[in-house]
């Protein structure tokens, strides 16, 4: 006999898996296959050696070493909690005291994930609205769905945000009585993930100022998603919004080694207006009382003896090349073509490509004739929370230069150019170039 | 003008900080104060060494040593997920293959805090039931409280859950209609978080049968939470209840390389029927897609080398050292006074102690009279959820032998021993010896 079913709850069916989680798998099945598509960091330049010394150093002295296999505490090792606020005054060049800023203020997280699901949860019930980039981070746009809250996507150029498009949105969202409902406005602010592109100088401040006119009964914070700010190469650092954020009031900064260090130690972390700093830790201390100790305890290390500094140095002109690789290798190529721009980032790890004409979805054509060329993507629909039964903007992909080592990014995008001159067959006439118009439409209604 | 509030999520608002923290917090302000409180482990046996050696091992090994550093997947590594499966093989004396169970499902998660947090998001709705041990493990209590789920307690005695009572609380909630709100069986059935106790033998398949039996319209999923199961100081392992669930369909099992081997790693990993597998890594997909990579490489290290194992073994006698003596001590001093009684735990890292007439709560003498002597317990009463308005039984103390030294263990006993007599003033009449009587009445009053 059967046994009876399984009774989920709401949050768990409303939580699906990533379609692109389903298409990487499938696509990983394909031998000799150039991926341009995983979201990982380059591999060869990971810092081994940098981390055995560090876990030596810490573990053989008697006093760390036992610490750092105990249980930690859930906000995270204090010695760890003051470097990361002296870094980011050091990126922001002011110093904490100014920004009203002490280490009581730092949660640590298992990756900056968590933390973006701990804010979802503290935050949001079915039925608010979260304001949000067009296209976006699509990890967080599945905690969002699978909290049930309305994702409206304001549409990036090359400038980020589209403050105009922002405002106008959130003017109608008022006119229909629904401001009310917005609880977070969420930007992946330093070279984007997907389209590459960074919030300009000028409209940091003016981004803060909509949403403390907007925020009229209840405030909206801003979650500021700096995961690739350490990846920059070229152009001055920009001020984080957090650090326009004098009195911590409207902004949540959430940073991660895991791009400038190493993904597989996972922290992340997070400065947090007082107001939910308590509610944040009390959710964390259910999920895990505190993340893995003994990571935090070499993260300090490495940060104590400039290792960190100095790896996340080094990885600027690594990176830049496998850019400058990926960006001449598209000029060469589909720079040929008619009808195709893509996005010229600075930093970060994605180019943001988009087709005047074709269609680029998981069941199209380019994406079969890419695979078969062997070269994968990701789908730019998978970077949208499309609008109930539309389908979203389906002309763009995320190419990464994370992870593949220079020659098969060239390999790669040879490919793509030979898979997209094999769907066309004959050549189109739109120009080719530097793509810096919005990536997307605003879309403002609210159901 | 001071910004307008923040609107926090109906979550959120059902997440308060459990007060063991406060209560913890405030007493590590005393100096000189041995803490019998901490659920910490044994400081001097962490295993520093084989650590850090196992971090050469893997971070200089140019394959594994970048990998171990990039992102590792959602549901953990491979070779880890094979020996946890391996392990629960050799200490259930039967093959993976015999109980349906293959790596796959197997999910590695941050502590095993995690895996339990996963479970009730996966499970849990407002409204809905859970049956629970009265005394268990407070942070799980915080975990269902938060996600608004009605807790029902039933008592443990020195065999674990009192099935006579759990029988009757069932039938009575099937008369009230209420059955089909029970969600899941929650139990800590090897050596308890409070009390130390273990289910007994008999009493396995007899849950399972019962559980079967009440699990009508909807499947009531047991929880078997095994965080002390390898810390076995005496008598043969009992067979988990996952081992008597032949065909993966009705036991989680929930395990942690915390307390035998270092909760700095926070590796935790569960055994899941399917049909709750992959609801749980679309949740733990947002939660992190994945903790730690490096934690995970370390342990397959550790355990390859056997290091796990001989660390785990260890444990053993100086764990029953610790225990006897605090046991010892108990019975030099509070054993020549009446109507107090304790538990005998096999293993795990906590005596139950009842008192007959004296208030344990954190307000009462009793504590007060303790943080004056210097030393610090558990209060009894934050292992219940209380009953809408009702205070829970305040009649017995958490003690813990995990972190404190064996001079620190006696002369705790002692302080506590002064504590109780200067409460006391006067010396009852009850007798004092060994606990095995229910630890609190059945509850069974549905809201
Ligand atoms: C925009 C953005 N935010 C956050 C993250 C989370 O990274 P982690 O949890 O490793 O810090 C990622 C990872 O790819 C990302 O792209
Ligand atoms: C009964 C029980 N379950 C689970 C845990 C969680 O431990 P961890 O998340 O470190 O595996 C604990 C920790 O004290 C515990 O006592």
């Amino acid at each position: 006999m059967s046994p009876p079913p399984i009774v989920r709850s709401r949050k768990s069916l409303r939580t699906t898996d990533s379609p692109i989680n389903f298409y990487i798998q499938k696509a990983l099945e394909t031998p000799g296959l150039i991926s341009l598509a995983a979201g990982l960091v380059d591999e060869g330049s990971l810092p081994c050696e940098a981390v055995a010394q560090a876990c030596q150093a810490v573990l053989l002295d008697p006093r760390r070493g036992p610490a750092a296999l105990q249980y930690g505490s859930t906000q995270g090792l204090p010695r760890l909690r003051e470097q990361v606020l002296h870094l980011l005054g050091q990126a922001d060049g002011c110093s904490p005291h100014e920004l009203n800023l002490t280490p009581d203020d730092v949660v640590l997280t298992t990756g900056s994930q968590q933390l973006l699901y701990l804010l979802a949860e503290v935050l949001l019930d079915p039925g608010d609205i979260v304001l949000t980039e067009a296209p976006s981070y699509f990890v967080f746009h599945s905690v969002l769905q699978s909290h049930g809250v309305q994702v409206l996507g304001v549409p990036v150029d090359e400038g980020g945000l589209c403050l105009p498009a922002l405002e106008e949105l959130w003017e109608q969202l008022a006119r229909q009585g629904a401001a009310e409902r917005v609880k977070l406005l969420y930007t992946v602010d330093y070279f984007q993930n997907p389209t590459g592109w960074t919030l300009a100088a000028e409209r940091r401040p003016q981004l803060l100022e909509l949403v403390q006119r907007f925020s009229r009964r209840q405030r909206v914070l801003v979650v500021e998603d700096a995961a690739y700010r350490e990846l920059r190469y070229e152009g001055p650092d920009l001020p984080s919004l957090k650090s326009l954020d004098r009195d911590n009031r409207w902004v949540v900064y959430a940073g991660t080694f895991s791009k400038p260090c190493a993904p597989g130690l996972k922290c992340g972390y997070a400065l947090l207006p007082p107001e939910i700093r308590e509610p944040i830790l009390h959710l964390k201390g259910n999920h895990d009382f505190g993340s893995a100790h003994l990571v935090q305890h070499l993260l300090a290390e490495l940060i104590d003896r400039g290792e960190y500094q100095r790896q996340r140095d080094r990885l600027r002109p690594l990176y830049r090349h496998k850019r400058d690789v990926m960006l001449d290798e598209l000029a060469a190529t589909l720079g040929q073509e008619a009808g195709i721009r893509w996005s010229r980032p600075a930093g970060g790890l994605y180019v943001w490509l988009a087709f005047a004409d074709l269609d680029t979805g998981p069941q199209g054509a380019l994406a079969q004739a890419a695979l078969e060329e062997g070269v994968l993507y990701v789908p730019g629909e998978f970077a949208y929370l499309p609008a109930d039964g539309e389908r979203p903007p389906h002309h763009a992909c995320r190419l990464s230069f994370g992870v593949a080592t220079p020659e098969q990014i060239r390999e790669g995008i040879r490919r793509l150019h030979r898979a997209v001159r094999r769907v066309r067959h004959s050549t189109g006439t739109a120009s080719a170039g530097q793509l810096n118009s919005p990536a997307v439409p605003p879309r403002g209604t609210v159901a």
